[in-house]
This record gives structure tokens, sequence and C-alpha cells, in this order.
């Protein structure tokens, strides 16, 4: 089994043991004859899963019995479009930040519900970056204030959150249980699950459950919150596959330890940065203090340059290093399942490429 | 590798070809370095899968270039509120027939959204059926007339779709591809995979494309099927592992031939309803003239005989007979991936049970 080292921003790298426990429970999960895509969602095999699954989630959350967990299908791009249907009822406005590419469709989506105040836009300053705390221009009486916590794409962060009287609504797809987190601050907390949590095809949404209750009864089921929390998210199919190695993630984290996995993640972040700082040859993309653990973007002198620079890894056993198709540039995406050696590999990369062309 | 007969109603049996070759490919797809929940959804390898799993359906289904193929999150519950919110606009009225269950779920959410006429109602019949062509009472210019083509818990189907001058929309999930279709009458087509096409997590969509562009644009991005087309399917992440396993069944019936195949569905349900039939023990759910051939309804004396009926067959290697909670009972549910030996084995095992307690 030749493992790549692959930079993918999501779908992205999985822990290798998570892979292997997958591959050894395919074609008879447990001894039960069948796989786990088999195993009907209301039998006992799936609903120890999920069981496992919420957990776990409420343990390396440190949830209250106020919060709810959900997996829902539609990644955030849908709950871009949930949040504001359940959260912004009538007459209301929400607040939300623009930091960038995701947090722009999160308010494209805001805007064909309700009345929504951008309380700071950065979102093309380059380089890039998050908002800061005394830009906020926030509304008397809002729902919510958006945030976006870590911008995959440009490659900025949060360090912090603004502290504010009405519930933070945030999208985390790219850096949730990357790094130390309060969720009390929190109404609400969406992610796709493609980048630190598992395979395509789910969102992980953690909710406070009185928050649900505003939704309009009007709104269709399977778009109301209220509808999952009461069915404890299994209101009709669920993703079982996605949820399976969403639960195996989650237990190879807590197996890991969160602490460990932090410093690691910092430690991975820096020492690519401390690479693109040593010349000018690597520009990186992010104002230095908001920058991202989770994905390190910088540029070379041209176009053709990176793109010389993408092949040149790939052949090297590095992969999935070209920036976003609307950005261009380089981007490593680096999550919890990133090996700290492929870091490695990468920065000797760099130097070697910028001996050669720089 | 010890397989029991799984009889579940859906998530289903998967075709061990199938689940052998996702085993092989699991850790290392084709040598990429990676496994496919691991490759970028706009990747060489993932794009091979989606363009497969598209051009299969395109094949199975006789598709012309007027029907976009769609994979969406949200199973059929979805559906229930995207088919009203993109076709029933301003002022129109769909009709709708009433057969069980899932036909009643379709209407409640289509109710939330704009005007419905129950063209005919006999859901809570028992015996169960679906409506005959002269009990319907079509609108005048309905958008659409929507159909569940087999109610998977009644285990009643249309056997011919109604003739009519409006676009057909229906709800395909539990006997997609199981039998000849004409899709030329249907405006839209939408199954959930965890039945006949793969695992949980995504629903199939074949919808002309025309019927996409009455939507209003003020609908939530990610809710619109105008977006998903315009968008080849990859507007956002798909759930690339489910899409993945759906183009191995969609390949998989290939091989053995879509004609093979509906014998043999025709084949493995005349057995147990021949059973069934055979003597009072046991009484089919539906009526005869409206019976599904995937799944098998029928009743026992009374409850504590069914429970008994659900263990022994277990322990004899018969798993998921128990019929939906909604309504108890016993269901066979045998799609195509469903051995017809294990259907000889249902038999078998019904004669003894037989000889036992009748």
């Amino acid at each position: 089994m030749a493992r790549i080292y692959n930079f993918s921003a999501g779908p992205a790298v999985l822990p290798e043991e998570v892979l292997e426990e997958a591959r050894t429970q395919l074609p008879d999960y447990h001894g039960s004859g069948m796989s786990i895509m088999e195993c009907s969602h209301r039998g006992r095999d799936f609903a120890a899963v999920h069981a496992e699954a919420i957990a776990n989630t409420r343990k390396l959350l440190k949830l209250s019995d106020d919060y709810a967990v959900l997996f829902l299908q539609g990644g955030a791009s849908l709950q871009f479009a949930m949040v504001p249907m359940n959260l912004l009822t009538d007459g209301a406005v929400a607040d939300y930040t623009n930091s960038g590419s995701w947090a722009a469709k999160a308010i494209k989506e805001a805007r064909k519900i309700g009345q929504v105040n951008v309380a700071a836009d950065c979102g093309k300053e380059i380089p890039t970056r998050v908002p800061r705390m005394d830009e906020l221009q926030l509304s008397a009486n809002a729902a919510y204030l958006h945030v976006t916590s870590n911008e995959t794409i440009s490659g900025a962060r949060w360090n912090s959150y603004p502290q504010v009287d009405v519930p933070l609504v945030a999208d985390m797809s790219s850096d949730i249980l990357s790094r130390p987190l309060d969720v009390e601050p929190f109404g609400l907390i969406y992610a796709g699950a493609q980048k630190n949590l598992g395979p395509a095809g789910m969102a992980l949404v953690v909710i406070r459950k009185d928050l649900a209750e505003k939704a309009p009864e009007t709104l269709p089921t399977m778009l109301q919150y209220r509808t999952h929390i009461e069915n404890d998210s299994l209101y009709n199919t669920p993703p079982c596959w996605t949820i399976y190695i969403y639960m195996l993630v989650t237990r190879w984290i807590m197996k890991q330890g969160q602490e460990k996995l932090y410093r690691q993640n910092v430690e991975k972040a820096a020492g690519l940065y401390e690479r693109i700082d040593r010349s000018a040859f690597y520009r990186g993309t992010a104002l230095p203090e908001f920058r991202s653990d989770m994905n390190v973007t910088f540029r070379l002198a041209d176009e053709e340059l990176e793109a010389l620079f993408v092949k040149e890894a790939l052949a090297e056993g590095l992969s999935g290093l070209k920036g976003h198709r609307s950005v261009g540039g380089i981007r490593a995406s680096i999550y919890n399942a990133f090996p700290p050696e492929g870091v490695e590999k990468l920065v000797d990369f760099m130097d070697d490429f910028e001996a050669r062309h720089g």
C-alpha cells in the first residue's frame, strides 16, 4: 500500500488506521453477515455506530445537553440556506462577516431568505484575512452573527471570535476539531465532513436546541432542524457509510488525543510558514496574523512557475497542491489526518525547487 | 465471508462483486496512493467515476439529451420538497396520487409549497393497492402528475402509468432499474439510492432539462435543479463514495443484463407469492393485481406469531423480514441484488414454519 501525501482541500486525507478498519469490516461488519452499508439504519449494528458518532462528538466538543448533534445531507452548501430559513425569522436581521469565498456564499444564500447586514467585509482583500473585532458594525437586534472560522480557499482564519450578545453561527468546515473551541457562545456550528471529519456526503450540525424552535412550521420538513432534533438525526435514511467513517475518525481523534493533534497541527503549519518566509521566492497569501493552520496558501513569481511546482511536487509524491481554481496559487491543506512527515517532505521539496528555479 | 440473506427494505443488500471491488480498491484506488474517499471531487480519478455513473444511467434508462442525470443529497425525502419548489410555480396546481405512506409524505410536502389536488386516494386501504386509471380525477391544467411507482411499505405498485398530457413525476426509490421503463412520459424521476442503486446518502434524479427552468431564482441555490444541471451535478462536493458504489452497481447491472435481472426479479417474487397463496396460513397484504416484485408483504394470524417468524427466520440466516414499524407484518424486500437462493430458502422456511405452527 503506497500512500501518497495528499494535500487536497477536501475530500481530504483520512487516517490510515480508519481506512484499514473500514477495509477489514467491509464485507462482513462484525460478523453480521453484511457490510455496514447494507445494515438497516434502524437495526442494532448501525444504531451502535450512530450512537457512538454522537457520543464522540459530544465528548470532543464538550457539549452540554442544550445542544443537539445532527448529521445532515447537502454539505455546508445546504446549511448556507438552512441557517437563515430556520433562524432568520420574520422581520429580524442577521449579521454576517465576509472573510472570503465561503462567507460570501453564506451571505448570498441568507439574502434570499431575509435581511442581512454585512458587519464587516474584507472578502476581496489581498493579502487575505478575516475581519478585526473593531471593524464589526453590528445590528442592534440581530438574530445571530455568522462567521466562517477558516476560509479554505484563501487560507485565513479567525484566531478568536467576537464577543457579542447574540448567538454566533459558524461554518467550521475546514478547522473543526483541529484546535481548542469553547462552544458556549455558539448557537449553531456546521461543518462539511470532507475535510477534518470523514468522507464527503454529510454536514455535522451542532445546534442549541432552543434555537430550532424559531423555525416556521411551513418550512419543508427536511429543512427544519426541529425535525432532525426530534428524530435523533434519523428522520429519514441517513448517509450511513459517511457516519460510520466519521465515527471511526472521531474514535481516532480521541485515541490520538485532541491536545496532541492540536500541537501537531500548529507545528506542521509553523514549519511550512517558516519555509515560506525564509525567502522572497515564496509569498504567503494570508496576512501573517490571520494565517490558517489548516490551509497554507502561497504564490510563486508567476502562474507558469506555480504550474511547474505542482507538477514536480506530484512527481515527488506530493499531491493536491494546486490552489482553488477561483484564485490560483499553491495551497497545502494539512488537516488533522495529514502526517507531519508529509510537511517535512514538502519543505524539502520547496528548498530544492527554489534552488533549481530561484 | 459468511453472507446472510438480507431482506432489508433499505439500506439493502449490495452485489457481492461490488463489495469485493470496493474492498480491493479501498486503501489505494487504482494506484493513486489514496482511497476514492480521499480523491478530490474535481480530480481525474473521481471525474472518471462520476462520468461513468452518469453514462451508465443514461444507457440503462435510455435517456435522450433532453434529460439530465443528477446525484443529490437528502434522499427521496428532500425531493418531496424540491419537486414542488421547482415545478409547482405560481398559481399552478399539481396532481398527486395517494397510494400509501410514501405518496402521503410527498403530498404533505407539496401542500407546504403550493396547491395540490389528490387525484385518487387509496392510501389507507387494506389490502393495499395503487389507484386504478379510471379513478383519477385530474386537474384541468396541472403542472405535473405525481406517482409513487412502488410503495416500499405496503408492497403495492403501479403496473403501468397513467397516460396524461402533463409530465409524470415519480418517486421510484424502490423499483428503479428493476423492470422495463419508458422514461419519455416522465418529466422527473427520483430515487433514494439505498434500495436498488447503492448505499444510503444520495438520490438519483433524472429530469427533463426544460422543466428546471420554471424554478424561481429566489429559491436557495442548492434547492434549484437548475444549479445542479448547470454544474453537471458537481456544484458542491458530492457524496463521492455513494456515487462510486452506485457506479459499480450500475456496471454490475449492465454485466448481468437488464432483461435477465428483470426476469429473475419476476421469478423471485412469483415464487414467494405462490408460497403465500398456497395456504391460508400466510395472507398477502397487497391486492394480487398490484403486488410488488420488490417488497413482498404478508401477515400471519397474529403479531405474536409474526414476531416468532422473524426471530426463527433470523436464526436460519434470513434477516430483515420484519415489516415497517408503522404497519407491522412481514416484508421480504428482494431487490436486484437479492439472490434467488435466498428466496428459495425463505420459501422452505415458510413451509417448515407453517408445518410447525399451522
